[in-house]
């Protein structure tokens, strides 16, 4: 075994030469573990391909090793599915870096799996476009990342999500051979949507190499409201109200009292409201010149939902950093790492499903605070359980995650299965449909090597 | 061979019952062309199933049976994909038609793959929501066509194609195995899109049977403008003005000269404008009450491109009519059944395209008119040839595509590839790519049964 490890390290050392072939402890740590400080793994190498022939070179002799292979971005993932668990061969995409073109006609941009969400922002930006997804890890999480995961954020509502901006891709499948489907084109009904198919796919079906994704035209004028409503249902009352108002609705983020405290007294902020409210909901609208005049009408034919609001020009953020910082204010004060939890259900059940985590947190745990917030446009609901203790931490997801799962809602909204997610999969998906997944993986990857631990794994050969 | 047909069809009246497997040449000929004439087949039998169990006990059957199937809907294809070509069972969709549950505050659709999108607009409408496809078929083509096509259409720009649309599918897999993922959920990063690699998978890897569709939020107030370019790039130049301008773009749909000449005489309309142009741009635009203000405004700002113009409120119908009588009037003066290719070019290439097009077939076809106009915004280009000897089509056909390829384009952009494209299909697709689709229908459908011969077949067992 020890044998077999040196000399694919050799091999893979030829192909990308040593000083991209991390062996090192002290080198290698900050690929086995990941942003959560959760989960922590181990590797015989990190090795770090130039370009997409490196890279299927890489995964060709891995191929032929059977040594199997984790493939990771920015590592910034929520639920530990770029972490070499088993001693899989780290594959990091950092050296995809490069920006190959941005066309302001089509609209599109052609980028390394490496290049980060911050950087393909500022590429669209010097052309006067924007990249349709922005997210916290922004200045980390990378092409090939948001694509793997499928991720979402805050600007999703407007957007849609990772897989809704991706136009072309290049990816390595675990033999070493490369496919492209490389269009600029919204429409292209040539047989399977195979890149939709690996977005999401976390690193499972092949190692992304190269995207083209869609740019987006940035809003015009763009207001921010925080609004202190009553209840859920009013705060859905009123996204719906501005939907329906002519405004382009950018963004809409719910926060709970408890949050909007911790934040407060965390930050030092004011308090938002004169009156305190149950739940605040932060809303970004663009539209014309006369938008504030609309973002004000709608605020009126809310009223009966509003119990208070107040408003600012975007882009400032004094507004936005009540939402922005809830997941620091959270990780200082919980006195244990917290468990987080990203979820979703229809947007009629999200009140429901908020009353009843109350009330069963409260039963079952009664130490543990829970602070909810997310895209409550999207009905996703991030669960931040404070306070919770080593040996409760999974019997406290298990309760969520079947609650969720009673309101027809989803393990995971945005952040993937991962490792953190992989007991409960059966709670979102069928028995046949995960059967059909792993036929899917095992016509793409018989021999199992990419990233095996997660998702549905391969049937035994 | 006859012995087990008609055995297969006795177990299949037994499921279905008699009346609802047809066999006489009267009643099956509907079923076996399709609408567009040119695809003429055959079949031992018509099967239409009144639920999803009779849907899976009839595939069970005919996969016992080793029988190949087509799956068809309203049979609107344009690229004869649900015509048994080979003798193969048509399983119609036809009684799969009852529409579940709109519910307003989710935005959602549960119907049946029989539904055609004209009910389920008029269901959605009913409760003041709209569904986000729309297209002329719209009578007949059924939920299961246009997402097994992935439909684009006349709203594509605002709305995305029908696999945008698509939250939850109910399907049946070859061997009869009922595969349901059904969330009412945007965000549900659980595996891999199995709804998303069924829509335009054209029938090939199940039998879509339900499906649960996001509806959209109607337009507040709409205008329609036709505005006459001197060229395509001043036509796109004018589309990016619309879209900086803070209004929505509802639809963008470019017409040549010749083709609003065309229409202008079969439909005794009055002509556009004041002066020829040799381009006409129809918008159709939506906003608050100043939307008015904002079109004139738009087309103030687009003076450099824009000829002539005019305007009138929507949702009247005197502007569209240019756009939608191409299709009749097309088809009215050919002296041969119109060859209607399905194209698509990146923004940048229209213009090009479009010039060489011209160049090239007046060389090589001089006989032969193009009519070309769609949906520009998508760079989706409808190329109607008229008077094309039947001995013609094919190198025609060759000629335009191989011209798609090389301009980076699709050579099906909304239509599918079905019959019609299958000997092109390598223009679209590398060889790899070719192979992967044919692991996955290998992975779903191990005896090839569901429409075997389109799309890159399984390969022999």
């Amino acid at each position: 075994m020890t044998v077999e490890t040196r000399s694919l390290t050799d091999e893979l050392t030829e192909i990308v030469g040593a000083a991209h072939v991390l062996t090192e402890q002290e080198l290698i740590s900050g690929f086995v573990t990941d942003w959560t400080r959760r989960w922590t793994g181990h590797t015989a190498a990190v090795v770090r391909p130039a370009n997409t022939d490196e890279v299927s070179a890489v995964l060709a002799a891995c191929h032929r090793a059977g040594a199997a292979v984790v493939p990771q971005g920015g590592n910034t993932g929520l639920v530990g599915g770029s972490v070499p668990m088993h001693g899989e061969i780290v594959l990091s995409t950092v050296r995809l870096n490069r920006i190959d073109r941005v066309d302001p006609v089509g609209r599109t941009i052609d980028a390394g799996a490496g290049v980060t969400v911050a950087e393909a922002q500022r590429a669209a930006r010097h052309h006067g476009l924007d990249f349709g997804i922005d997210l916290a890890s922004r200045d980390s999480a990378t092409m090939g990342g948001i694509v793997s995961t499928n991720a979402g954020g805050i600007r999703m509502i407007k957007n849609g999500n990772t897989r809704a901006q991706l136009l072309g891709v290049e990816a390595v499948l675990a033999d070493g051979t490369v496919f492209t489907r490389w269009k600029e084109l919204t429409k292209d009904n040539v047989g399977y949507d195979l890149p939709g198919l690996l977005a999401g796919a976390e690193g499972t079906l092949a190692v992304i190499t190269r995207v083209r994704m869609k740019l987006v035209v940035p809003p015009r004028a763009t207001k921010v409201a925080l609004v202190g409503v009553e209840s859920v249902g009013g705060a859905l009352e009123f996204v719906d109200t501005l939907q329906r108002s002519g405004l382009s609705l950018e963004a809409a983020e719910l926060m709970t009292r408890s949050g909007i405290d911790l934040v407060q007294h965390h930050k030092s902020l004011r308090a938002p409201f004169a009156e305190d409210t149950p739940f605040a909901l932060l809303v970004e609208v663009s539209g014309q010149a006369d938008a504030q005049q609309l973002l004000l009408d709608a605020l009126t034919a809310g009223e009966s939902v509003i119990v208070d609001a107040a408003i600012e020009d975007g882009p400032a953020h004094r507004l936005w950093n009540y939402r922005e910082s809830h997941t620091e204010a959270v990780g200082a004060v919980s006195t244990t790492p917290p468990v987080k939890l990203d979820i979703s259900t229809p947007l009629r059940e999200i009140e429901s499903f908020l009353a009843e985590l109350t009330v069963r947190m409260r039963d079952a745990f009664p130490g543990v605070r829970a602070i909810c917030f997310g895209h409550i446009g999207d009905g996703n609901i991030h669960v931040n359980l404070l306070d919770v203790a080593d040996d409760q931490r999974e019997a406290v997801t298990d309760m969520v995650l079947r609650l969720v799962a009673r309101h027809d809602g989803s393990i995971s909204a945005e952040h993937g299965v991962g490792r953190a997610k992989a007991p409960w999969i059966g709670l979102g998906r069928t028995p046949v449909d995960l059967q059909l997944m792993r036929s899917i993986r095992s016509a793409l990857d018989p021999a199992g090597i990419l990233n095996p631990a997660i998702l549905p794994s391969n049937p035994q050969p």
